[in-house]
């Protein structure tokens, strides 16, 4: 824990604690076995960036672990809600966890939930027009031999502690240093960053690897795809080659807190064009149109 | 936790608390991203059965997630005893965890670990020759939709808080009753259950799913293997469809917890002759063999 978060407060089980004083118990399944459902999001302005679409993720997380904590969203809301306002935060880091709890016996998952619930909250920039990007920069990817699992062992559209899989592909990274893995499907396609969701662009259309394969319906992957329609920017979600990314003209990531990241390289090949780390122009509209969505909605257009 | 369980006392981070007290930061690796590696194992009359090999295994574990943690295997052992102790157990269930604890950052994992370290143990029955079993009698085992991972996305061999694929098989025995999951690898071929290694007789030979498959490397699935081949029975490791388990003559299942559990039945059908819950004639001589391999290591040879 950084010095900075010694003085936040985190909501654990429906109270707020000191952040080192935020625990759960060894026996409790989030920490045994990673079984637990959650959701990372920006608040900007005070306000959680679609809630509802997180909530509902979180839903369908639940629904695949055969979760049944019982806690409505409402009530989800209000302990993120509490969370902010006990650390005095408007533009924040917020991640919102639900572990199916202490339970007895071993792996075998029961019915009856006593659920864990955590909410986490950091600082972070003001969003929105002018803000700063909460991201090294431009992104250098690199394709890592770590595979996202097929759907049939690890349902890549639920969010769960288990996280093994991104890290052993952050892992291979350590050699290269590069910042995002581009992981490939079973199958050798493009699947999506250890954390991120991926774009590229061909020409004047967006791509992006579709839902059909192991993917996260990410939250600003959808975002990123309604500003670019609403903007008449056309969108495929397809099947990709690697190679397909290493030639794009110009490729970017999406997730909550990056919003939207540009690429610079893809295994050490240059996606901006001429390489500099400035992004390439179709980037810099999806990025000034997702910071101009979150400056209307989140700050009543105070910037615009 | 159990009433029972209110008493012990867990090795959390090199010291002995109450069980409940026992807990770890909600931002530690091995709860926000099952980032952990970890053994189960039993302990006969004082002493962990086979250390040598789970501490072996458990440091291969940690390499893979590329866990530099610094604590030498006597170190781990001295925990694990100080526990044992500490509960004034002989007879005991132990888990020791290594997680990759707090680091600052999200997903990346730092090289920089200060590891959190957990032991926990409760008590079972006596083992060896004589001993109660600690499992629910004959498993009705069932194949399952959820398959296990390909070793590039999950390395098999890895035993590490990430759970969720051997949690979805569990899931689906809900609807069946039945006690462990037949888990098929993405090829189709016969892997292992949830926690468990599988063995099956047909005639006079043991058959078992190499380790070539995505297949953890049992502790107690070396041990059977080692006694089954003193006593001159032929174990063959090999590639499996899952009718050939289907059809065999027996079949069994091995972890550390439940040591020999002979298997009832296979998706309904019966594999233990006439399926009236009683071990075949191969299972009960290997569960034997283990039983006396036990009785001479851990209890100097008392019943024998």
């Amino acid at each position: 824990m950084s010095d900075a978060d010694r003085d936040l407060r985190y909501h654990v089980d429906g109270d707020l604690v000191p952040a080192s004083e935020a625990t759960v118990s060894v026996e409790d399944r989030g920490f045994a076995y990673g079984d637990a459902a959650f959701e990372t999001m920006r608040a900007y302005g005070g306000e959680p960036f679609r809630w509802d679409a997180h909530a509902d993720r979180l839903r369908d997380t639940c629904e695949t672990l055969g979760l049944d904590h019982g806690i409505a969203d409402a009530e989800l809301k209000r302990r993120v809600d509490e969370t902010l306002a006990a650390n005095d935060l408007a533009d924040a880091y917020v991640k919102c966890s639900i572990t199916r709890g202490v339970q007895p016996g071993t792996l075998d998952p029961r019915p009856e939930v006593d659920p864990t619930v955590v909410v986490i909250a950091k600082p972070l920039p003001r969003g929105g027009v002018g803000g700063e990007p909460v991201h090294g920069g431009p992104a250098a990817l690199q394709t890592t031999k770590t595979r996202k699992a097929d759907d049939r062992a690890i349902p890549a559209a639920a969010k769960t502690h288990n996280y093994l899989n991104g890290i052993l592909a952050r892992l291979e990274l350590r050699v290269t240093g590069a910042d995002e893995a581009l992981m490939l499907d079973p199958d050798g396609h493009v699947a999506e960053g250890a954390t991120s969701n991926l774009f590229f662009a061909d020409g004047a259309a967006l791509r992006t690897p579709s839902l059909d394969g192991p993917i996260l319906p990410g939250v600003t992957r959808a975002t990123v795809i309604e500003v670019a329609e609403e903007e008449g920017i056309p969108v495929e979600e397809g099947t990709y080659a690697p190679d397909a990314v290493r030639e794009a003209d110009e490729a970017f990531l999406t997730n909550s807190t990056w919003e939207v990241r540009p690429v610079a390289t893809v295994d050490g090949i240059a996606v901006d064009g001429d390489g500099d780390g400035v992004a390439g122009p179709l980037t810099t509209l999806i990025s000034r149109l997702f910071d101009r969505r979150i400056e209307e909605k989140h700050y009543d257009g105070e910037r615009l």
